[in-house]
């Protein structure tokens, strides 16, 4: 759709941090999802309308099989974030992502990436092409090439 | 079963705080379920085996419909928790259960209760005679009677 | 400083549900709070403020002494719920406030209440009258009289 | 202390999964960090201290700097899982761990890798060696020796 990242706006609340002061680490991943769903609907592939539907027989599901995270400075409650997510690979049946938290001053405060691969009972899934074009558009890279693997 | 609350221990870990430096009360809820999950478990009614079925046509489910808690002493990482739960009320469609999160002084820091209704299709829903038993036996009151309505 | 109620929206998402295919109950709560968090904010007093104030000796803190919600209608991913939030009570060194939980239709699906008090080493605490004002505005009630107990 | 993997056993309960019907990937982390608070207790160094310290002027924390896991196998609500901690890096003044979540028949649903690194105000900080040593004897490799840089 376009090169410029997706942005995915969210204010740090109380039960994001611990006793320690700041956010938790697996606290994270939360908005990494919330970010991840909202490209999604924005891409159009409600996750919700996958998921129902996921539930039929033969359907296919996108499961987060890795996901990872670097923290690099402290995010505390009342932080304004704003989450940058690019299109890091897309191949034949999964594409990885990359996150980018951002604070008001531009700083990035933390990173991370997530891993989605298509599971079904039909081992020769490959990914709808209409969806692959549509993360393509989103992809950073300039050589975005899918990879012959996976 | 017996006339003795179900006891369900826990240790509090640094994500049940937040930046306040004690437990996030929302987080109380996980436990309080956990502890429910444990009894019901112990009852011979694993509640993972109930929603895998809850899937089916026509089954039915026992959502929470009404939860609260009450926040004494302030609740911190590392403390050592035991949960007492007892059976409040048991009804032709409904049960409510209570839990005390007692420390290891016997101090009550916080309480809380849950309600579960029978839900599903069929409106003419009760309860299973035998989770009725099983929830009576563990039942709290001296007259445990279930009243008339819902 | 209004009638109305404060408007919090939020969508439902995946992490919110849990295997029964709907919001986890527990879950309700964060968003709960969040919308506390965000009234307050719009008041004048950012709780991120007085959490880091509330780390100094002798300062006041004003944590959930009392959670309840009741669960009406199922709650799915990807519904768009808006949290209308009114100010049940307001007493010397406490408070209290009722959620309502709409969907785009009107429909409430869930209600909740917290009550927030004020504790500290001064056991002759009292709400700053600041922000006792700012909450008497959102208040709910025609006769919103504090009353005398606590 | 010794070579063997330490073992944190834990039960999956109803909010560790979503409506997918399985675990969701970022509750993950919530158990890792749960294994690490009981592996710090057990070699005398219990988290819950180490962070209220913290709090002291010129006093050091030990925040994770990076996390990530992989997800091999569907993990699902009711599941009994036994997560194996074992020391894959212990430097001047970060350490790295990994876990494995394995189930009962012993196959491995998940693994994963956290990042600690010392932090504080003085910069020639570097890992207490009673902490480095327990460490140490947790570790898993072979060669285990601390590599020169950070």
């Amino acid at each position: 759709m376009s090169d410029a990242p997706y942005r995915y706006p969210f204010q740090v609340r109380l039960h994001d941090t611990d006793a320690a002061g700041v956010l938790f680490f697996g606290h994270l991943f939360r908005h990494v999802h919330d970010a991840y769903e909202s490209l999604m609907a924005d891409l159009g592939f409600p996750l919700h309308e996958l998921i129902r539907n996921g539930a039929a027989p033969g359907a296919a599901a996108l499961p987060v099989t890795h996901a990872e995270a670097s923290y690099r400075r402290p995010i505390h409650q009342g932080d304004r974030i704003e989450v940058l997510v690019t299109v890091a690979d897309v191949r034949r049946r999964s594409f990885a992502l990359d996150y980018s938290f951002n604070d008001r001053e531009g700083h990035t405060r933390a990173t991370a990436r997530t891993v989605h691969v298509l599971t079904g009972v039909d081992t020769g899934l490959v990914l709808p092409e209409d969806l692959r074009r549509a993360l393509t558009g989103h992809e950073d890279a300039t050589d975005g090439s899918p990879t012959p693997s996976d």
